[in-house]
């Protein structure tokens, strides 16, 4: 390994928080993920040595007690030193002081207070909170505030005041499609917790699996999940361990579509006669319960009845979505009850079956929630609308009265940058609804579908990504600043790991276990610039089932990559230097030289097994980079035009790198490199104008072709 | 990250099998770890491709066919590739046909007939058992076969027969010092099974911790685990988990001493009246139980029982370790008692505390084990001796018919090189015993005592090395090619991983929770020759208890550094190249050149906390060792004497990397970088002598000093 990377040494220093400006306390860089509502630095530091303590004072109880143990547990971890063990009992000579006013709701709610107060100075860092979740929340903020210099760990002089935007913020987590053990769960918990999210929303049952244990209907997880289920002891610990952590948990139960695995122990609730067997592929399937039967909804009330009891949350996921009626519409009992009843269409059908769940849920006092699809006009406003459509959608709901939460936009398994996300506010800035109407969009949630997803790779589909979207929903609406969320996100990422999340670990095993070898610096290269195909493009490029095994190229890739997003910000610095193109070359032509010297170790490793002939052409496209960046560079440098066609070459290589594989993978950097290519083709250009409007001329032409 | 270290990448091609010479068949270099009994490599191979399936003839259960899904899912993973599921039914189209004769034990026995044979030909493996077990630890070494070129994934041609050496190969894990939930304990139970381990020996309580639930006596996991502990739930799923795998389990209650945490609830137990505490230091500790009481043998009786219906395997280990009897020195009943009995001393009483014990054991039908210390002339031959004495106890203790097993020399715990635990053999090559006595001894463990890991640490301190142990007790005697061993060592700790274990990932976790960044290159040149000081040496050098931390470089740093190792190949590559000193020499240039460029990167870092000031020393030493080997480098290349004292000071500087460090780690490479000085200072002789007179020359200049 070289070490002549100094730029990632830099950048990451520059990660360290410092007082940037001694003037302006306001301008402490910080690490905060999401950021507090309130924030001021001041002049001073706690330090933290093996002398701290935490005392409690006010309402104290196990809850609370066990956050604190997991936070000296972290804190000593990341800092290396041993401190005494539990609550202490002197205030006074305490390093942190938490005063805590009542535990809150025993089952976390909906209207939990979660705001906490902090400040820190002198010797002391104290912890307002009228609820414990509240006091928990601030913790998560002291063990974000930790830095350090080479004399001490600190906490800075700060004074905090914090809550939440919204009151729903939400992960779901699709254990249906690929399931999860419980450990997946909880390290996902505990990373929810550390960003400050309070909704796991569990998505249960799909067409390809039914993974919770029923005791009053076994054949479900017993014939619906190939063994593959939670036990009810399995899920009181989840829904315990996400509420020792202030998180709440909401059950789904997708209904009357998304049902086969219903079907494989129960095919009389289906629409067609059967048999079903469990669905092994990714899509949208036939299968539905047949909502114009009595025995459907008995069926439904003792289950979900055993379901509400076994889930505290007050509130229950009932899907809804994506049902296209196509049994439905080949069932003639069917069809004889729609007329019978006079119902028009489908979408009034399953308003019908809705209305009839509506009931056996407010019989077991919990709230409906479910997809877009199930607001129809008979729905009391008393449901709450989960929105994959979008913030129009969620604002039609508002102005008609129903609480919504937005999915639209937090879509993690579509494989977006983080910044995308970042963007989609459940409230736009635009949005047009009456202060009264904005209380009705309670929150979000990000939403990880499982398809292809396994324990070794779901965290890296859902973090750090997720931390970002955390703190839209958390943070004020004005927090917006890119850039200094990913250097944020950054830090965050690694403190997640101290969890146990292995979103970071992973990558390089999936690596090794195709190379079979421990050396695989030069696939690290490779994908270091790879992203997952977007949206919905993977199961094109790359069919497969829910059998099949994740353990491919595009499963060691993660999305959003940081060495391309870094690259890009190496393409804008040197094209910045116009006309002169001297400065910030360094860095660039390391990268550049990495790559091309990487194709040809790729080309070997490509010919071990079958399993690497996907990295053959990528290798090749990554050597092809390599040297037309140089060549770019050398251009730019020299102020040497290149030859006729160059830069049609160029960007021809660039089109090819771009069509879709059956690697299901694509490069991150590919507009980058038009503009630096666009860049060298016009370097006459450079000298005749100002830089500003050369940049703008090099955007332009750049600027990727319409998909 | 510069890729110019192409030497890493071809020692790892050198990895992948090949027909190292088309002549002798049996030069095929292979993979197997264990090596079996009797391997023969053929011309041809067995293609595996989509349409592989498996196919079971004769005896078929539950257990297999868990087995076989196992096994697809790891062929998949490593092939990416979809096979159908399950077990087929058509023996002729299937690519491996298992033959297996018999269930087998129903819980695994000592007995166990783990043999099988294997004949992989044209477009079929074929797999013949005469149990489940058996069948299992064959289908382990298919995977071990598995390799592949550019056309395709497949098999080779072979026959092997195989059986173990020793029926007894075990794996201690002490759960106790620090607790490892039960996730950690399943994974190490597959990678036990990857390499053809037999028994998971369970230490269940230790002055640290108790960590069985009693129903029986809930105070003892209630009061002495800090609520962890196993439930006897969990308890009954791990010995299915290894069940499932052909494990035994063997569970642990150290008695009479090593006790305190039994005691912290029923101090009434103890031989002085308490109260106690959960011990959390580490060493050995005075608490112990008193063997003088009938109501002590009450409550062993009572609680034995419950532990013996719950762990089915017929032995049951007492420990019996390490009771100085200081306690019962003190106690003047204790005293009476012995001067009454005739019990001349605490051996003696300890004794008839066993004697006791066994009758408990022996209505229980249980067999008891413990260590060394319980071998008293009264006790039955049908106990088993545990040795961390060695093999001359063991044999000694064969000779007097009792059956044994050997951890001396393989305690994992003491940061020593995998040849070392290689070349420890319970059985020596100039073992006097008879062929009857020999079969006293049964086999060994590895044992990994556990003051110092965590669930983030601990599979790094088990594994690559312990697979090198487990040929030990599987393989013949006569495979004791150590750099074979390690080239296969190497490929079996990469396939460990797709089984979960964080051996390898885990690392760079550490690293980068210390600097808080995903930069840790220059970290990682720096522990790659680092490794964890010896024997009990951390705990003197870093004092600390169960409850610090286990997060700073020495945790990072693994044992058996194989960089360190290359690089000792290295230097003997270029000085075996006397008296020329031209080849071999750009690779150790590149090493050394990364180890002094990584200087002043890991000084800037040095300082960015206090956790990481112990970086600053070792990168001074990294620094140091750079240039020192490249000085040696340039005067063997050119052929210039040193000036004087040149040597004097570069070994100084090497006598000083050597002293102890509150760091607790070693830098691997002195011996190695010793040679370089000498030869450098000696290059004058080379000239006048052969190269093997030369080499055995500076071999002995620079032979470490004694310590």
């Amino acid at each position: 390994m070289k070490l002549q990377n100094y730029l990632a040494l830099a950048i990451s220093l520059f990660l360290f928080p410092s007082l940037a400006n001694a003037q302006g306390m306001t301008s402490y860089q910080h690490n905060l993920m999401p950021v507090p509502t309130s924030v001021q630095f001041l002049d001073g530091r706690v330090v933290i040595d093996k002398s701290f303590r935490i005392a409690v004072s006010g309402h104290k109880d196990g809850r609370l007690e066990a956050a604190v143990d997991r936070f000296l547990k972290r804190l000593q971890g990341r800092t290396v030193m041993t401190f005494a063990t539990g609550v202490a009992s002197d205030l006074g000579t305490s390093t942190l002081v938490i005063q805590c006013s009542a535990p809150g709701s025993n089952v976390p709610s909906l209207n939990e207070d979660e705001s906490y107060e902090l400040k820190s100075s002198g010797t002391q860092v104290r912890l307002n909170a009228p609820t414990v979740v509240g006091a928990m929340r601030g913790l998560e903020t002291v063990l974000q505030l930790l830095t350090s210099d080479s004399e001490a760990f600190y906490i800075p002089a700060v004074e905090i005041k914090d809550q939440p935007r919204f009151r729903w913020r939400g992960l779901l987590i699709d254990i249906a499609r690929h399931y999860q053990p419980p450990e997946v769960l909880k390290r996902n918990l505990d990373a929810m917790a550390a960003v400050k999210l309070n909704v796991l929303h569990w998505h249960l049952t799909e067409d390809q699996g039914f993974r919770v244990e029923s005791k009053k209907f076994p054949k479900l997880h017993q014939m619906g999940s190939d063994g593959q289920f939670y036990t009810q002891e399995q899920i009181k610990e989840i829904i315990d361990y996400a509420r020792q952590r202030g998180i709440r948990v909401v059950p789904e139960f997708d209904i009357p579509g998304h049902a086969t695995s219903w079907l494989v122990g129960h095919p009389e609730l289906g629409s067609a006669p059967g048999p079903y067997t469990i669905e092994r592929g990714a899509g949208i399937f036939e299968p539905a319960l047949d909502p114009t039967r009595e025995e459907v909804y008995k069926f439904l009330d003792t289950f979900l009845s055993e379901m509400a009891s076994l889930f505290p949350d007050a509130y229950m996921h009932i899907g809804g979505d994506e049902n296209e009626g196509k049994q439905w519409d080949r069932n003639p009992k069917i069809q004889a009850f729609m007329k019978e009843k006079g119902i028009k269409d489908n979408h009034a059908l399953q308003a019908y079956f809705n209305l009839r769940l509506l009931k056996i849920l407010e019989k077991n006092n919990k709230k409906m929630i479910g997809w877009d699809e199930i607001l129809q006009p008979e729905l009391p406003t008393n449901t709450v609308i989960h929105s994959w459509r979008g913030t129009k959608a969620l604002a039609d709901a508002a102005r008609k009265g129903y609480d919504g939460i937005l999915s639209n936009g937090y879509y993690i398994d579509l494989s977006f940058p983080a910044w995308q996300h970042y963007a989609m506010d459940p409230l736009p800035a635009d949005s047009t609804l009456t202060e009264g109407e904005k209380k009705h969009v309670l929150g979000g949630e990000a939403t990880m579908w499982a398809e292809w997803v396994t324990p070794e790779t779901i965290d890296s589909r859902i973090w750090p990504r997720t931390a970002a979207i955390a703190e839209r929903l958390w943070s004020p609406s004005s927090v917006t600043d890119v850039d200094d969320m990913y250097r944020r996100l950054s830090v965050v990422s690694v403190q997640l790991e101290e969890l146990g999340l292995t979103h970071k670990r992973n990558a390089d095993v999936l690596l090794r276990r195709l190379a079979v070898s421990s050396d695989v610096d030069a696939l690290k290269v490779l994908i270091s610039i790879l992203e997952p195909v977007k949206e919905y493009r993977r199961y094109q490029q790359r069919p497969a089932t829910m059998l099949s095994p994740l353990t491919g190229i595009v499963d060691a890739v993660t999305p959003d990559s940081t060495a391309a997003r870094l690259f890009g910000k190496l393409v804008e610095g040197v094209i910045s230097d116009s006309p002169r193109f001297q400065t910030n070359t360094a860095e660039l032509s390391t990268t550049l030289t990495d790559w091309r010297n990487a194709e040809p170790l790729l080309s070997v490793l490509s010919e071990r097994s079958p399993a690497l002939s996907e990295v053959k052409p990528l290798a090749k496209d990554l050597g092809s980079f390599g040297e037309l960046g140089l060549e770019a560079l050398s251009y730019l440098s020299t102020g040497v035009t290149p030859p006729n066609g160059w830069r049609e070459a160029k960007i021809s290589v660039l089109d090819e790198a771009s069509k879709p594989k059956s690697s299901a993978v694509e490069f991150a950097v590919l507009n980058s490199l038009r503009k630096l290519i666009f860049a060298a083709a016009e370097v006459q250009q450079s000298k005749k104008m100002s830089a500003v409007e050369w940049q703008k001329r090099i955007a332009d032409l750049a600027a990727p072709p319409k998909k």
